[in-house]
């Protein structure tokens, strides 16, 4: 077998065999396949897809790159929880103590955000001391101890995938979405999960901006849980505006905190409920929504999930008096709000403007190397929907050290990122389906 | 400006702008942009084309990476030649004595052959001795001197197109017609053409496979030419059976030789012609098809060109005496004749089964390391639509050292090659078009 011929094959529209996508991957890790023509055959790809059987194929040859967790001594049922991203998604944050709480085994591995905010490693950094790299034995026998952990990925768990996502990003074949779907599910299945639910996010400020391309990304994932003999739940949800009302690292800490003592805005409410019922039925836990309900509210209402959170923070070394003071987060300095011109409603909050803002206040990152502030972002006032008399607050602005024309951008950025009309719309859906 | 945008760009689809074009391909030589990004961008040209503008940016900036030569101050018209590469092709070897035996400053650049059979430098390298890397300097004063020289191209030519054809050729992204045009046009101009005519071939033995892809590659191609103020003429010829009747470098050699003393195949005069009287009209030393005939005729009945090739191999240190004596060539020791086993027509014979099986007598390679047997080759007795009875010999096999496995496949190879049928076919033309 030549790298040459499988890349001309592919660029010819046909199936590789699961030992062509073997060869491939091993190849290429082994450094036998250059990166110019992984990036070739990649580019191939973006133009002619790869079957669902090629899909399957390339997870589990990310799968067996590395190591492969093993939960099944401490339970047989092991949850996690995966977001395609998008802006002020601190789903991770809330669903993972409310879950471990009620008797869910969590083993929630994340990444930090490359883009406009943070990912949920990052977020957890804003608590002083967090320890958010562990290794695979303190990752599982904190699983065992209190039931959850949230980690940084270990850089050996699909090293594949890994190599790969790093070319995908600079040759411009990211938005694939068999690769992307061999990305999530290969981690996903290597970090031992059996009950896998995917947030699949559509909209302005997600990479896929429509819901019928989020169903065919959450069918594909689906499938290819089916080809590897895992169960895969997918929530198609919108991302048309941001989730909740946080955005930006210790911001989005604060809401979780806030939801967790009860205090939770209906869309993050309704959003971490849908995944947290899904979980519950592929653990057995629950076989009607109902029930599962009761269980979620009694979870928050007795203090019981908060309580995990507050394990999870001592577990991982963290100060978790944040609980009782967020002053004791990573905070912003300053803080400006950002007014209504006019009475009316507010009818469009585009997620990916707000984000953009969020980014020029520090709250995210271009590069991996770039440093990110902890303390800055945006606190949403108002969102879709809501009236607004003039001179209302719709969001506030926090940030710590941006120099002035960026600071400007920034608070220009804001003022474009709403729109105030005299007549209201109606509500849309968060959740566009359940597969 | 980032590669990874202007790859993006490309994957869309959309047009790239002169500077865009121009930092790619500086960057890449620069070694600013890497291998992985530029053969990505390599596969997006693959499958959403280059516009006839970018072709010409592409061509002019593989042009500006090395040397220019200028060959203003001894003619204002210089003759520069290319065939796209067929089985047979020795036209080289024979056109440039006679056009510069009729006055026609003639510089042509060759290459080595990767595939079945050697390029016009390997061919050259039968002759004892003959000298095939002029540097600059010698090619300019050669030139001056007796009006042609034969060089292989100097690493300093199009050093772009180079680099990016080994790329290409390991990436399966070689069969576009953009990449191809820009590669074979730039090195022509680079070259100091002044006049260049090129034989786009078509069929099994060539790489493009029917006369509309040649005809768009050569309409292309004169595009280009004209974007960058260079007259461009393109015949398009066949290779459904190889061109005259010998395969091999030190038998196409004699076959070119004997061409010159006035015995030659039909095919091979046909296409030598149009392109030398191409050549001639562009030059200003014709103005009508007979009188070309005439010159053409004259220049191998007087000898005249037969002595201009004496000459180019003197001033290349080569062994003159090889024209008076092919003993004194690189040969093969070894001989078989596959004969026919019925009466009948000659109705096919693929080049590229032929060029297969001279390959496997080792007159091929396929890595530039490999080793060429300059003896090796076929020489055909009969070609399409001849008449055969049982028992003619329909060609010869000569090689050197070949396994026995490897020549039985040869052999095998060889009686598969041509097909005997009680009726025969019309003759089919040659040159499909001239543009």
């Amino acid at each position: 077998m030549r790298a040459v011929d499988l890349i001309q094959k592919k660029k010819e529209g046909l199936e590789h065999t699961k030992e062509e996508i073997n060869f491939l991957i091993e190849g290429y890790i082994k450094g036998e396949i250059e990166d110019y023509q992984m990036s070739a055959w990649l580019m191939a790809v973006c133009f002619q897809g790869l079957s669902d059987k090629e899909t399957a194929y390339l997870t589990q040859s990310f799968i067996n790159s590395g190591d492969i967790l093993d939960f099944s001594k401490i339970s047989p049922y092991i949850a996690d929880k995966h977001s395609t991203g998008g802006v002020g998604d601190k789903v991770t944050l809330v669903l993972i103590p409310i879950l471990a709480s009620l008797g869910v085994y969590s083993a929630k591995l994340s990444g930090r955000g490359l883009g406009f905010t943070g990912g949920t490693i990052d977020k957890l950094e804003s608590i002083p001391d967090f320890k958010t790299e562990l290794t695979n034995e303190e990752f599982f026998n904190q699983i065992k101890n209190i039931k959850a952990a949230i980690s940084s990925q270990s850089p050996n768990l699909t090293p594949a995938d890994g190599k790969i996502y790093a070319l995908r990003d600079v040759t411009a074949t990211v938005d694939n979405k068999s690769l992307i779907c061999a990305s999530v599910v290969s981690k996903k299945i290597a970090s031992g999960a059996t009950s896998i639910v995917l947030d699949v996010k559509y909209g302005s400020g997600a990479f896929i901006k429509t819901p019928q391309e989020a169903k065919e990304l959450g069918d594909l994932m689906i499938k290819t849980g089916k080809l590897l003999n895992r169960k895969i739940d997918v929530v198609i949800s919108s991302m048309e505006q941001p989730l909740g009302t946080g955005i930006g690292n210790s911001l989005e800490v604060i809401e979780a905190i806030e939801f967790l003592k009860g205090r939770y805005e209906d869309d993050l409410y309704e959003i971490t409920f849908e995944l947290a019922y899904k979980t519950l039925l592929n653990c057995n836990l629950v076989k009607d929504k109902n029930t599962a309900k009761e269980m979620f509210d009694k979870a928050i209402e007795g203090g019981f999930a908060l309580n995990k959170l507050r394990e999870i923070i001592i577990a991982q070394k963290g100060v978790d008096k944040v609980i009782d003071d967020y002053g004791l987060l990573k905070r912003a300095k300053n803080k400006i709000e950002i007014k209504a011109d006019k009475k009316g409603y507010i009818t469009s909050m585009p997620a990916l403007s707000i984000a953009h803002c969020a980014k020029l206040l520090g709250a995210g990152r271009d590069k991996k190397t770039d440093l990110i502030d902890h303390g800055a972002g945006i606190v949403l006032k108002k969102k879709i929907t809501d009236e607004v008399n003039q001179y209302d607050t719709v969001m506030e602005l926090y940030w710590n050290d941006v120099p002035q024309n960026r600071l400007r951008e920034a608070i220009e950025e804001a003022k474009k990122s709403f729109q105030i009309q005299d007549t209201n719309i109606a509500k849309k859906e968060l959740i566009f389906k359940t597969l």
